[in-house]
C-alpha cells in the first residue's frame, strides 16, 4: 500500500494499488496504516457525449421511450398510439359498472359545470353563453387526449378572471364586443399553442417556477379580487369599474350607492349563505359533497323562478336575458393574426396557459396520487393545449381541469374520463333546448356562485404552514397576493416568481459555511455547532461549504474562509491550542463550479500559503475535478492536496507531519 | 450503546448514550456492534436570532468591525478614521523614497492620461476638455478615500463608450450641447450615488453578478464596436451615424466613401502602426513598458506638430480646435432632476456606475493580489461613489480605475495614492498652460490612440480557455459579445446576466443524482460511474442528490428517483442480484429544502412504500432536519429512517434484516 503524495499528472487510476512516484522524498509511512484512496476524474466524454447527457436530463428526465425498448414492431405502434391517445389504453377494458359511475358522476358534474361556466364567462367579460360552449367541446377532446381519469375540465375562475382582466385593460366589451370575443378566442389559442408546445418540447419545468408558495398567495388574491368584484352582482349596481385592483374596485363599491337595489341585495345575500352554507357542510362531512354540488344548479333554478314570479313588482333585479340556441359556432374566422392587439392576445394566452396549465397539472396530479396512478406531466401538457387550440377554433375560451369539479368528480366515483363525455352530453341538451329557460337567471346568483367556489382558494392554512416552515416562501407568497391585489395580476406573478428566484440566487450568493469536527471512533465529521460529541482536530480548520462555487459567490466565500481562518487563528491564541497548520475544505457539497470559482480556490490556496498554511481539498465532485483538471489550475499551483474524505486527509496529513517534525 | 430506531418524539440528542425506547421490540443487537449516531436537530434559534445571523452573513460577511473589538475609546476613533480615510494609514508613513517613485509613476501615467483622456471625451461624444477636467479632480478625491494603492483614476473607455451610446440615442450634442451635458453629470451623479450606495448598503455582491465570462464578452464586443466608430476618425468621414450598432456603424463606413480623406488616412493608419508597434514590444518585454506609455503623448505631440506644418497644404485633415483654458468650472447647477430624460440619465448611471466599478474593483483587486494586500470591496465603491459624485460637481464625467494606465502605475513603480495626485498636478498644468498647443491635434490620432487602448480589451485566449473548462460560461461569454454587436450595450449587458442566472437556475432545476458504492474496507460511498474500486451494496439502492430541493427541481427529481428505482429493479432482475429492499438518500449536497421540496420527499416515501422498498435519509442537513419537522414532516409519515452517515445506514439496516428474516 502506500502514501500517495496527489500528483496531478497521473490522474487517472483505474486499480487500488497505488504507485509510489519516484521522486517521492518521504519515509514509506508504516505497512500496517491504511490505505489513503485518490481521487478520480469522471470518466472521459466528449463534448458532444456530454451534451447529449445534459440534454437528455434536461427534456427527458423521465425516459418515456424506456417502454418501447425491445418492442415488436406492432406493438410499438400500439404503445405509440396508447401514448397518443390515453383512451386506447383504457378503452378496451371499459366495462358496464365503470360507465355507471361515470353517468352518475358526470350528470353531478355537469349540474356544478352549467352554472359555473355561466358564472365564469361573466367573470372573464364574456358572454354567459361562451361558458357553456367551453364546457361543451374541451370536454370531449380531453376525454381522448387525457390521462388523468378524474380532471373535470371546463373553464375555472382564475384563467377566466386574468383573461377578463387583460383584455379589458386595452378593449372594452361593451364597446367593441367582437373585437373583445376575437381577441379572447386568439388569446385561447395562443394559450393552446403554449401549452402544447411546452409539452412537445418537453419544456414542463418552466411551470415549476411557480412554486406552490407563490400559488398560495396568488389564489388568495385573485379570490379576494374576484368575491369584491361580485359586490356588483350583489348589490344590483351596474356602472362598475373594468379594473382589477383592490382600490378601485373598492371605491366603485362606495361612489355607486345610488345603485344598490334593496331587493338584489336581500336575495343575493340570502343565496349567497345557502350557498356557503351547503359548502360547510360538504367540507365538514365529505360524505355528503352532493350538496354541494347541487346547491348552485338548485339555487339557480330557484331564484330564476322566483325572479320570473317577482318580474312585475321587481322589475330592478338585473337578469341574463336572451340566449342564443345552439351548439357552439366554429370561429376560426375570429382568429386574429395581425394588427396593433396581436402582442396582447399572445401575452394573455401566455399567462392563462401557464396558469391553467399549473392548475390542470396539480388537480390531475392529486387525484391520481389518491388513486395511485401516473399522470405524466409533458403529456397532460399537450392535452390540455390540443383541447384549447380545438376551443378556440369552436368559439370556446381557456378551459383546464378545474380543482372544485374535479374533487366532486371524484367523489362522485367517476372512473374514466367518460364522465367528461356525459357532462357535454348534458351541456349538449342545455345549448341544444334549456337556453330559454336562463332568461330570467338573475346576475346576483352568480356572484354568489363564484364567491362560494374561489372562497376555497383563500388558503390561509397553508399560509400559516408557509410562514412557520419557511420564512421566504411565505414573503414570496405575500408579495404574490399584494401584488396581484393593488398592482395587477400580470405584475403579481412577475413579482412571486422574482421573489421564488431571488431565494435561489440568495442561497447560492450567500451559501452557508460550516465547521466540522470529528465525532471521536468515527470517521464521520460533522458540524461542530450542531453535535455535541464531534469535537475540533487540533491544528486542523475543516470547513465544508454548502453550495457550488459560482461567480455570484466566489468573492464572498473567500472572504468569509478567510474570516474564519482568522478566527481560528484568534481562537487558538486565546485558548494556547496547537496553532492552525492545515485548512481542509470539504467539497462534497461543492456540486459544481466555474471559471470564477476555480479562480477562487487558486487565490485560497496562494493566500493561505503565504501564511504557511496547508491547503487540501476533500471529496471534490467529479464535475469540480474536471474543471480544476481542464483549467490547469491543478497543475500551475501544484496541487498536491486532494483526499478522497476528510478522514483520510486528516490521517493522512497527521501521519506527514510525525514524520517530519 | 444500543441500537436506536430513530424515533421522533426525542429529537433531541445531548449525549451519545441513546436509549433503548420501550417500545422496541427488536431482539437486541450483539453487544460488539458498533454504535449508532443519532441524527440531531440544529441548536434551536428564534426566528430574530435566525434572520440576525442571515442578515449579517448578508452584509457583513468580512466581519467590518472586529478590528474594533476590545479597543480604548481613542483607538477606536483612529481606526474609525483610518477606515473612512485610507489616508491616515498611509499616510503617516510616507516617506521621501516613497515620493520619488511616486513623481515616476505619476508623470508617466499623466503622459498617458492626458491622450486617453482627450481620446475618451470624444468616445462619449463630449468636449474634449472634459476628459482634462476628468482627469484632474477625481484623482485627488480617491487619493483620499481609495483603498489601492496602484489604480490609475480617470475616464475609461467602455463606460464612455455606454454613456456615450446611452444619451446619444435620446439627445444629439451637435443639436443640443447644453442638455447633452447636463445628462452626461446627472448620469455621473447617479452613477456616483448608486456606486457610493452599494458601498454604504454593503450591496457590492451585485457587481458580482456580472461575471468573468460576461465581461470577456461584454468588453471584447465593446472593443469591436469603439474600434470601428474609430474609422470615422481614420478614415476622415465627417457625417457619421450616432447609433453604436455593428451594422448602423459599418454601413456609415461604406455609405460615405466620398467623404474619405486620403492624407488623414495615410496618416492615421502610419500612427496607428506605430502605436500598435509599441504596444506589441511592450507586451513582448514588459520591462519596456515605458515604449507603451510614452507612445500616445509623442504621437500626438509628433502628428500636431505635422499637421501644423501642413496645415496650408492639407487643410482637410480635421482637428480638434479650440480648447479653453483653465480649471474645471462647477457644474452643481448642470444637475438635472426633473423633466423628461431624468429616467434616461438614471439608467444610463446605474449601467455605467456598475461597468466602471466592475473594472475598478478589479483593476484594484488585481494589483493589490499582486503586492499581497487588500482591498475592501465596499470601501472602494464608497470611494468610487464619492468621487463620482465630487466630479459630477465639477464638471467631470464618470471616471474609475482605468487597467491600462493603472498597469504603466504600477510598472512605472508606484507606491501610494500619491502617483495620482502628481498625475492630477500634470493635468492641471496642462489646463492652465498648455490648451493652445491642442489646437492642430488631429482627430485620427485620437482616433489611432482609442483603438490601441481598447485592442487588449479582445481577450480571445480568455474565451478560449471559458470553451475549454466550461461550455456554459462561454455561451454568456459569446451572448454578451454579440448582443452588444448587434443588439444594444444594456440589451447585451442584460441577456449575458441573464445567461449567467440561468445557468445557476439550470443547475437547481436539474441537479445531478449519482448512485454510490461502497469503497470495500472503508465507510466512503462514492460516485459508481467515477471510482472503479466502488461497489454497489447488494439490496440498497444509494442515491446522492446533489442540489437542494426546491420548487424548481421537486418535481423532476421525484420522477427522476423513480426512475432510477424503475432502472436498479431492472437491473436486478436481469442479473439474478438480491433483489432491492432499501433506497437511501445521501442528503449531504441538499443543502436547503423548501415546503415544496418536503412534500416531495413525503411523497417518495408514500410511493416507496406501496413498492415495499424501505426508505432512508442520510445526513440531513441541520436546515433540512430543522423544516422536516417544523413541517411534521417527520411525525405525519413516522419517519424512522434518519441516519448520520451512509455507512451507518447501510450497517444498521443490514443488521436488522439479519435479525428479521
Amino acid at each position: 500500500m502506500g502514501i500517495s503524495s496527489n500528483r496531478v499528472e497521473n490522474f487517472e487510476c483505474r486499480e487500488t494499488v497505488l504507485t509510489i512516484p519516484a521522486e517521492a522524498m518521504l519515509p514509506p509511512p508504516p505497512q500496517q496504516e491504511e490505505e489513503i484512496h485518490k481521487v478520480c476524474l469522471p470518466p472521459k466524454q466528449t463534448t458532444f457525449q456530454k451534451l447529449k447527457h445534459k440534454l437528455s436530463e434536461v427534456f427527458f428526465p423521465d425516459d418515456p421511450f424506456y417502454k418501447f425498448q425491445n418492442q415488436s414492431w406492432l406493438r410499438k405502434v400500439i404503445l405509440g398510439l396508447q401514448s397518443l391517445f390515453p383512451v386506447f389504453e383504457w378503452g378496451p377494458g371499459y366495462t358496464l359498472a365503470l360507465f355507471k359511475s361515470d353517468i352518475v358522476s358526470g350528470l353531478t358534474i355537469a349540474s356544478l359545470a352549467i352554472p359555473q361556466g355561466i358564472s365564469y364567462a361573466k367573470l372573464a367579460n364574456l358572454p354567459p353563453i361562451i361558458g357553456l360552449y367551453s364546457s361543451f367541446v374541451p370536454p370531449l377532446i380531453y376525454s381522448i387526449l387525457g390521462s388523468s381519469r378524474h380532471l373535470a375540465v371546463g373553464p375555472v375562475s382564475i384563467a377566466s378572471l386574468v383573461m377578463g382582466s387583460m383584455i379589458t385593460e386595452a378593449v372594452s366589451y361593451n364597446e367593441q364586443p367582437t373585437l373583445y370575443l376575437k381577441l379572447a378566442f386568439t388569446a385561447t389559442f395562443f394559450a393552446g399553442v403554449f401549452q402544447a408546445s411546452l409539452g412537445l418540447l418537453r419544456l414542463g419545468f418552466v411551470i415549476d417556477f411557480l412554486s406552490k408558495a407563490t400559488l398560495v398567495g396568488f389564489m388568495a388574491g385573485a379570490a379576494v379580487i374576484v368575491s369584491l368584484q361580485q359586490l356588483k352582482g350583489l348589490l344590483g349596481i351596474s356602472h362598475f369599474t373594468s379594473k382589477m385592483q383592490l382600490i378601485p374596485v373598492m371605491s366603485s363599491v362606495f361612489h355607486r350607492k345610488d345603485e344598490w337595489s334593496w331587493q338584489t341585495i336581500v336575495l343575493g345575500f340570502i343565496f349567497l349563505l345557502i350557498l356557503l352554507g351547503t359548502r360547510h357542510i360538504s367540507i365538514k362531512k365529505p360524505k355528503l359533497f352532493w350538496i354541494s354540488a347541487a346547491a348552485p344548479l338548485t339555487s339557480v333554478i330557484l331564484s330564476t323562478l322566483l325572479v320570473f314570479l317577482l318580474r312585475e313588482k321587481a322589475p330592478g333585479i338585473s337578469v341574463i336575458g336572451h340566449l342564443p340556441k345552439g351548439i357552439n359556432p366554429p370561429s376560426l374566422n375570429m382568429l386574429y393574426f395581425t394588427g396593433p392587439q396581436l402582442a396582447l392576445a399572445i401575452k394573455t394566452g401566455i399567462i392563462t396557459g401557464i396558469l391553467s396549465l399549473t392548475e390542470g397539472i396539480a388537480v390531475g396530479r392529486t387525484f391520481a396520487g389518491l388513486k395511485n396512478y401516473q399522470v405524466d406531466g409533458n403529456k397532460e401538457m399537450m392535452a390540455i393545449g390540443f383541447m384549447n387550440m380545438a376551443g378556440s377554433f369552436s368559439s370556446c375560451y381557456v378551459t383546464t381541469g378545474s380543482f372544485s369539479r374535479s374533487a366532486v368528480n371524484y367523489n362522485a366515483g367517476a372512473q374514466t374520463a367518460i364522465s367528461n363525455v356525459v357532462m357535454s352530453a348534458a351541456v349538449l341538451i342545455t345549448l341544444l333546448f334549456l337556453m330559454p329557460l336562463f332568461h330570467y337567471t338573475p346576475n346576483f346568483i352568480l356572484a354568489a356562485i363564484i364567491i362560494t367556489a374561489v372562497i376555497g382558494l383563500i388558503d390561509y392554512q397553508a399560509a400559516c404552514r408557509l410562514w412557520k416552515v419557511d420564512k421566504l416562501d411565505f414573503v414570496a407568497c405575500v408579495c404574490s397576493f399584494f401584488g396581484i391585489l393593488f398592482i395587477s395580476v400580470p405584475m403579481g406573478l412577475a413579482i412571486a416568481v422574482g421573489v421564488s428566484v431571488f431565494k435561489i440566487l440568495l442561497h447560492v450568493t450567500r451559501p452557508n459555511t460550516i465547521v466540522l469536527g470529528n465525532i471521536s471512533g468515527t470517521q464521520i465529521f460533522q458540524n461542530l455547532d450542531r453535535y455535541r460529541d464531534a469535537s475540533r482536530v487540533p491544528s486542523f480548520l475543516i470547513l465544508a461549504i454548502e453550495s457550488p462555487i459560482y461567480f455570484a459567490n466566489s468573492t464572498y466565500l473567500q472572504e468569509r474562509i478567510l474570516r474564519w481562518v482568522r478566527e481560528e487563528e484568534e481562537r487558538v491564541k486565546a485558548t494556547n491550542d496547537s496553532p492552525l497548520k492545515c485548512v481542509i475544505l470539504d467539497m462534497t457539497a461543492v456540486t459544481s463550479i466555474d471559471t470564477s470559482g476555480i479562480e477562487t480556490v487558486c487565490e485560497l490556496r496562494k493566500m493561505l500559503m503565504q501564511k504557511s498554511l496547508q491547503f487540501v481539498l476533500a471529496n471534490p465532485g467529479g464535475n469540480t475535478m474536471e474543471k480544476l483538471h481542464k483549467s490547469d489550475a491543478l497543475e500551475r499551483f501544484e496541487f498536491n492536496g486532494l483526499y478522497l474524505s476528510v478522514g483520510e486527509a486528516v490521517k493522512d496529513i497527521s501521519s506527514l507531519w510525525k514524520r517530519l517534525p
